[in-house]
């Protein structure tokens, strides 16, 4: 099976971001980064495009314009068949939909756009165009969040009853984004980052995560957003209070300036009768509760886990994964999608196991719900239902 | 130095608490326990203080007034120099104040009272009558709990802005107290337990513990109880969002249904320059944070901690302690005010480093509000300064 | 049940261990402290016996044949039932076997004696007096411990066929016995400490840790100890190679020059079909891992364990046991052992679960065959059989 | 820079280790799979090389006859550069010998060959051709381990004392080579895998990793192994007591009958000043003790780390890298010098930070030594100086 091709807006020098995604959507053998935009400086562009991705001059192109006018010319075994959006916030948008409406499948990064107007449209388009489109909530693709989505919608746990999401960082805890940092300063630009700083950075994906484990939908929030450090312009710190379809309750907790913590995404879930308990930071370990018995860890690729998290999985237990290897499970389910999607099927994005553009409007959503609720002084607002 | 004498009111067979009193009060070898009314059935009474406590029959008293009377009327190197309060919350109030009427100290479990108007009378009394009375808010005896306190207050990590506390456990996520379990029982019965009952047993643990190390006071907050096991008539789990004096943001949760869960308290605490995370299951490690340099962690009596958890240690380090020495942490302090009460200072609790009738009705003053917030829909509340 | 009055020899100022038997003794509320010749000068024995443990003088003794008289000639409701030898080891044998004579049980700290042939004979004067012995191998005392045992013995591993214990500490790093500190300067000192050092002090735990939770003994071993510390006279770290009667194989590594370790006793056991891990500085913990299925973590206390784990804790699940309540379990069992032998019974400790006189037998050989096998250029021996 | 290309040995179906070649390969993007010899059935291999590689089918050779030859006539511009040897220990010595002499670069499985005749010849070759050889001690390109290196080798701790170094499974606590499964089928075979079963396959990794992080050479050894699996022709646990030049002690232990220990290699080593400890299945941690603070917890790529480890890392703190990322890196710095030597430079492995032909030797006498230690009665031997 011949590797799909990929493009890439952004991810160029001094992107951290961008060297991710050519890892991750290789890592499984299945597809191959052919060219970018990587940088609106020509220059620049073609240097990160050859000392980066080691790619040829031809196809590092000096705009976004041109990779998707070059690219669509080319003859059809050579021309790339998706784009990797690695862009700031701002700019999600304009480019999803200009390479969808050109024909290209995408892959974008989370949050999905600048707005809630422009990911309701984005959908649109996604549906119009009905090429795949892919969002990287990339928390999702570890085979222990595989186990434990298994575990809770399979009933083993009872109906949920509390949800504990936190998602902490530091390295914001002081004005990063004054200093020369280029990724502190578009995430604390309001211009480039959208409505919210820390809660749409990362706040989205505790939101994305939680909902994807227990296939459970917020019903109603109510948000305490902070900007701790001064002259910051949007929230560095924010806790929610959260009700739950079917009765549960929870809190999501989502800072950058709990100083010293590098990256503290936990999902804790109880249930009527067992609960878990899983931290990003050692990722390949579940702690599953139950009443009656002593506490069980559950580790991948072990003895006793379920499909969906042996398959998620690539090499024997103990040999530890990680986070480019979670992030890889994003594009090889993508991948599949998008192999089907050009062999003519019509694909439904539900049925691959990737973060769809309907998680993508939820997150603008949650995003648009939990600033609104914080600037009405921390009160209660309905989270809007699918629409 | 001749020992403290101690009598009890409850800690009866089935009541683990009684004897968790006779243990810690006992450890430091400062105070020995004499007598008690362990039951309201004289029987019962006797049986407890003979199998339980090696006490002669004499000193089993049948009722608390018996207690008080037979001991007031023994010479003063026999009578007892203080009472333990170890009843269900609703008759605390009663005991405790006719104790310290009757001319001896107290010691007495939390929450304080049954209301918040029973708090604020007994911290009269306890003022009008000069007797020391101590708080079993026994979670700020640890030895790493007062290294949190000593580099939090000493400006270690700067301005607090973010703490967390979590007190959660599972034993009640099924209607245990319809099965026999007499703990349950009465902690689930709102004429025994008072207007909450998880975030009035547990809850209030983590408010004086967030309080206590960190010297900040909660001015607001927003809760959101919830009571998950049908039938149940008191609170059995909850979130508050909680906003500081100063600036510092928090939450605290609570709960008595995450299954499986043992006894989880937790705190986490961030400055601007640092921060700690404390787990009472493993209570003699600090995780300490830094910006700029690998987390240290912090054990109870190993090289590197500060003189007061030093203090409040026993065994040369590696030597686990836990619950029952913590307990006895507030024994040795409070015995240190008795001992000093008796030789007729003038004493003031908080020199001493126990919890004080202030702690107890600061404690009710949480329960109050929380309640309010939760049943006026999970609103916004001032909580009272000091009154 | 009128409480046991217990004597002390040793365990004075400056040692931590009387502190700690004070404590153990009395914790289960069975036993009291009586009177103890604390020092071997009068006067810092009265000193240490008022301050440290509130004695009236005239049970403060100023030599150990002092308090064997004086306790004797008691009238027998006040005499003391037993003395713990809280020596240095040069000592042990003369104290215990004194006691003995005189008509007192006795509870020692380890190893039992100086020599094995001190330990042969100490266990036919135990033999002949009948009187009750007990050894402080206190880290058998943890509920874990009892729930490993359980298994091990149960059956339910199979066959043990690895056995890694593992005692390592860090306090020795350095010359401490040349600084003054009283507690480095006689386990060091030939003279007072014996053959070994460090495998004396804490190697013997192991071996004793092994045994008991396996029920195998050692069969033959090879030993390789070192003096790192420059000028120190014993040795301060060890590795021994452990073959197992039934085919078993194993590990002992003991040191004090592992830098910044507190107390770091791990014992590990594979079996045929299962394993455990156990490790004392979190001693609630007990890990058991399975061929086919997640691996568990029992909690003392909680769901799922073994009676005999649950009868060696006190409180709920949750609320750390540690140092303190392991020793006193020792005291507890030790205790009905003795009011069973003042009750004229015919007791056989091995029925009572306290390290006996055998223990102490086991622990001489031990050391023995240890230092024996690494002055001849750590070459194998065999572990003498019961003699 | 274009991309080196790399033909395999070995590694196809029901290999698992071909794969990760595969992915560690490529991961950072200097190096392409163009071919390779995955099966001695041509059918086999050509199915390998399609469906698990994406290989164009003209690549997927029959055999390694052919895959050199078939090579070697390519024009230089598509020509491979290297070779993965990728096939069981008895057909290391042949493969990679032919590959050096027919022009290409190698890298090897561990161990490095059948005997240690064979690699020494080897090495031999490998100083003839003047070929870059790489071997496949894979747990060194962990960055807490280039952190670890740095801090032993920088003085950090003193004179090194002891080194603890365990590498223990459990996958072959059963007869699981009589079941089908082809990994245990050919370790366990004394005609593929060589003299060793466990203490070759796994014990090596713990060997070159206690000497590539301490810089010190193991001088003597007495090796105790045991075959717990009836049935089974070679060892498959051992205990190894190690004497390091400079007066270090130590013990290897290593084992596949640990019931339920999946990939448990870990790593203490102790100075006069200061230690380390670390556990390859959370490799992002690394415990650093001291005598005189608190013991700190270095985690890759966060604050206070070193270059050496800051190299070795691809993604922002807290994002973890595993088992993978740390093939990668051996690749990584493999392609640096087959860069260099491309370029026509004399290259010398040892500046390049991957494991070389001089550790494969060193592999072969440690697994010699072992086992002949163990044959005479566990005795022991000088193991040889470099040769």
């Amino acid at each position: 099976m011949a590797k799909l091709r990929m493009g890439m807006i952004g991810g160029g020098e001094r992107s951290f971001i961008g060297a991710v995604h050519r890892i991750a959507a290789e890592l499984d053998g299945q597809i191959e980064l052919v060219g970018g935009a990587f940088s609106s400086d020509p220059d620049r562009s073609r240097r990160s495009g050859e000392s980066l991705y080691g790619l040829t001059p031809e196809r590092c192109y000096g705009s976004f314009d041109e990779l998707l006018t070059s690219e669509t010319s080319r003859v059809a075994d050579e021309r790339m068949h998706f784009v990797v959006v690695a862009t700031p916030n701002n700019v999600h948008y304009a480019h999803a939909k200009a390479a969808l409406e050109a024909g290209f499948h995408v892959m974008s990064d989370k949050p999905m756009t600048y707005s809630l107007d422009e990911a309701l449209d984005l959908r649109d388009t996604v549906a119009r165009t009905k090429k795949v489109f892919g969002l990287t909530h990339n928390y999702t693709g570890y085979p222990m969040i595989k186990e434990a989505r298994h575990l809770v919608r399979g009933g083993a746990f009872g109906n949920v009853r509390r949800v504990n999401i936190e998602y902490i960082q530091g390295w914001l805890a002081t004005a990063e984004e004054t200093g020369g940092n280029k990724q502190a300063e578009w995430r604390t630009d309001p211009a480039r980052s959208g409505a919210a700083g820390c809660i749409g950075d990362i706040g989205t994906h505790g939101e994305n995560l939680a909902e994807y484990v227990t296939g459970l939908r917020i019903e109603s929030l109510c948000a305490d957003l902070t900007t701790f450090v001064p002259g910051r312009r949007l929230d560095d710190d924010g806790n929610v209070l959260l009700r739950f379809e079917g009765g549960a309750k929870g809190v999501l907790s989502a800072s950058q300036i709990a100083v010293g913590v590098e990256n503290g995404l936990t999902l804790r879930i109880y249930g009527e009768i067992g609960g878990l308990e899983w931290s990003q930071m050692e990722p390949n370990s579940l702690i599953v509760r139950w009443p009656d018995r002593p506490f069980e860890v559950r580790r991948t690729g072990a003895a006793g886990v379920s499909p969906p998290s042996i398959e998620a999985s690539r090499i024997p237990a103990g040999h530890p994964e990680g986070f480019l290897e979670a992030f890889a499970l994003l594009y090889r389910n993508f991948a599949s999608a998008v192999h089907d999607a050009e062999l003519g099927k019509e694909i439904n994005s539900e049925d691959y196991d990737f973060p769809s553009v309907n998680d993508g409007v939820r997150g603008m959503q949650f995003i648009e719900t939990v600033v609104a609720s914080s600037n009405q002084g921390a009160t209660w607002l309905e989270f809007p239902k699918a629409s």
